[in-house]
């Protein structure tokens, strides 16, 4: 089904605008529980409670082909009902962009992926040729890095912006497909605010609530569209290593729904 | 062993700045060849003419599982003093770029990757840590799209700088470790021009010559360095897919030292 579909049905159906980022790092996983184990086990507990998965591909492929295979089962027990975010970040020319896609869509069946801008509309066009397909453009991400690059003033004529931005309104003008969204980290909400103004229609994935710092109130009251949805808002570590104990995914989702009440009462006041 | 000093040993021993890339593509390969197959008989014939190979990515993970199992074995088939350059040309906050470093440095064993520089610092810095090994940040990429974010002028007071520049200014700055490099696409001559003269100490990999365009002298006169070495030319299609038939490997061979031997008579008329 597409992507957005999915995802609008399954936030109407869990009310929920939470995305658990899936990423097993060994050094924080429990006793005795293998990362497939434990996707399960979060997966298995919070699938009632989140508006899409996105498990991020860097912590799979440092597990090497053992990872790839988790990754892989991972997806597969995700309930069909719930989008799957293949947190990629890819950025390649036009043919070798072809075939991160056909891995990521094709292969990996995932309902969305995010990708790297900085090579431009061929690097990306493969992707949202995928029609049913979402593609999260990186804007600003919400790391201190981010800064480096992102930030820097361009000479764009009439009025000057800063890099992200027109990558935003580049993210605008490739839309054709209504499949582009743009990720846009918690830690920075005045750029949040800034996109969210003049990007009212645009589906916004923003990480860095949680471990990373991003104030939750803020991201609400600066990222939801008219329509007081718009947004999915990511958490990973927060919620996966809420215990490091055997109640690990009991502790998982008592701390997702917690944030998924938390997130619809800022949602709803705003 | 140092990816640099391995790089320089090579580069003495073979007389070769030519690199490869090992880029199978299913709809391309010889009728009832397979992708590990193929990778071996053209290392075979070819590890004489080059001073280093790039498998990227894409190509294995479109392959799904068994793809990375290829990728992992065509590593492990190079020969120990041909440096491999693996192409992932990944970028993510730090603590996943951590992961990524140790998939591509600690699993794969790759001497070298390439790296997006999207994310700024924080998502470089992991690779660059291991002071061994090498990372290629990308500046100017050989695609079309490179123009649409890469071109832009930045107001970076005393003097306006093209975004790619200050990338490259960057990763002067970044380079503690003498382990990186950037990405100069052959396809844009005088940004190479622009580059080596501003950064006469960095080392270059050129992608774009042959299938994509970029011409052969030109990219010599540019991108060389004061002692006529300091760029690594990749060619991929041009020379994988010389032919077509059962004489793939020795075409490529044919094809591949007819590149090294116009790289060394443009390098010693420059």
């Amino acid at each position: 089904m597409n992507f957005i579909k999915k995802l609008d049905n399954i936030m109407q159906k869990n009310k929920s605008l939470l995305c658990i980022g899936l990423d097993p790092d060994p050094l924080l996983l429990p006793e005795n529980v293998t990362a497939l184990e434990f996707n399960m086990a979060i997966i298995d507990t919070t699938a009632d409670l989140v508006c899409a998965y996105k498990p991020n591909f860097a912590f799979y492929e440092a597990m090497g082909i053992a990872g790839m295979d988790t990754l892989k089962k991972t997806i597969e027990f995700i309930p069909r009902d719930v989008p799957v975010i293949g947190d990629a970040k890819r950025g390649d020319i036009g043919n070798t962009a072809k075939a991160y896609a056909k891995a990521i869509f094709d292969y990996l069946e995932c309902d969305a992926t995010t990708v790297n801008p900085y090579l431009g509309f061929d690097s990306i066009e493969p992707f949202i040729n995928y029609k049913e397909k979402g593609v999260f453009i990186l804007c600003r991400t919400s790391n201190a890095g981010a800064v480096d690059f992102q930030s820097l003033p361009c000479n764009v004529p009439p009025v000057p912006l800063h890099l992200f931005e027109i990558v935003a309104r580049k993210a605008k003008e490739w839309n054709k497909n209504g499949n582009i969204g743009l990720v846009v980290g918690a830690t920075y909400p005045e750029e949040l605010n800034l996109i969210r103004r003049n990007y009212p229609e645009m589906l916004l994935l923003v990480p860095g609530v949680g471990a990373q710092g991003g104030d939750l109130v803020t991201v609400i009251r600066h990222g939801i569209d008219a329509g007081k949805k718009g947004i999915i808002i990511n958490s990973s570590r927060q919620i996966l290593y809420a215990s490091k104990g055997k109640d690990f995914a009991d502790a998982a989702r008592r701390t997702a729904n917690k944030l998924k009440e938390q997130i619809n009462l800022f949602r709803n006041a705003g």
